[in-house]
């Protein structure tokens, strides 16, 4: 196998590129300059070393307790719990939430062997115990799974004087009726508004 | 920035990746090994170092001469003329050719202000005139400058003994004659062959 064959292999063994992205991106790469190569080269390499979870609330970051867990700006009266740590860059790009995170690593599935205790669950409790939380915004995704490990929190939070609250899900700004799935058209009916 | 931000910068300036799914790979790079980042990574840096250009035909190689023009199992009396270096290999992938190649560098494109002497096609005379040729099959791609280029090279080996021929242009195979462009249909009939 040649260098831009092994190329190709490595590339389309990456999420969303296909063996014809793969070769087009290999070829492309022939006529970079060799800068762009070594510091591409250098990011893939020290990317283990540079990125770690932060051990509270679990996101990726450089410094462990992250930015927004040590930040005096935030609120820290509000923790929204995600499943994975990328969500916590979506969340933070759209600039409407200010309090902490928490990152489960995942969501309750029974089917595929994950339950509460394969989750940071515990450590959310423990989390909430410690400290003055007033609110838990529950941003897993709207899914089975998501929607099950919302209920399961609820439900372990119910006795306690903690308000949860799960984001809005219905039809996505700047979609149109007509291709709105039946599940997200019934969702949104039951969770329409008064205007 | 931080580590992944730098990762999906990179990624975001290859050719066919956005912004969503440059940092959707940087985040599963995350939770690759290290020995694939690794040899990713010298895969990169040695890029240029092992891959450089035939001497004699113009294709990407590791060795120069390359594979295909020292072979002793290839016609020396056919040449197929491409725009691309890569596209020697996308030929040599349909197992349709046992001839050489010949590498333009491109096409013709007076609005780019590309002309004859910006490609190569002084050598490509040298080589017909050194050799053994019996025929140029021209394969620049079916559009305005290939089909320029196609018509400049039969105009330069009109007076010689060589037969010029051009890759058939029409309907792809397996397509729905309702989706064929028609600049395509119309070739498709000007080149229709007798069953």
């Amino acid at each position: 196998m040649n260098a831009i064959d092994e190329l190709t292999d490595s590339f389309s063994r990456l999420p969303g590129i296909g063996k014809k992205s793969a070769s087009r991106i290999a070829y492309s790469l022939l006529k970079c300059d060799q800068k762009f190569l070594k510091q591409f080269a250098s990011e893939l390499m020290t990317l283990h070393e540079r990125i770690t979870t932060c051990s509270i609330c679990g996101a990726y970051t450089e410094s462990d307790p992250c930015a927004i867990c040590t930040s005096p700006l935030r609120d820290k009266h509000i923790i929204c719990v995600v499943e994975q740590p990328q969500d916590v860059q979506t969340i933070e790009n759209s600039h409407e939430f200010s309090g902490l995170f928490h990152v489960l690593g995942g969501a309750i599935a029974p089917l595929e062997g994950i339950g509460p205790d394969q989750l940071t669950i515990n450590k959310l409790v423990n989390r909430v115990h410690k400290g003055d939380i007033t609110e838990l915004i529950i941003a897993t995704n709207p899914t089975v799974e998501g929607d099950t490990t919302a209920l399961y929190l609820q439900h372990i939070f119910a006795d306690t004087k903690i308000k949860v609250t799960r984001l809005a899900s219905g039809l996505p700004v700047g979609g149109d009726l007509e291709y709105a799935d039946k599940l997200t058209l019934a969702r949104s009916f039951r969770g329409r508004t008064i205007l």
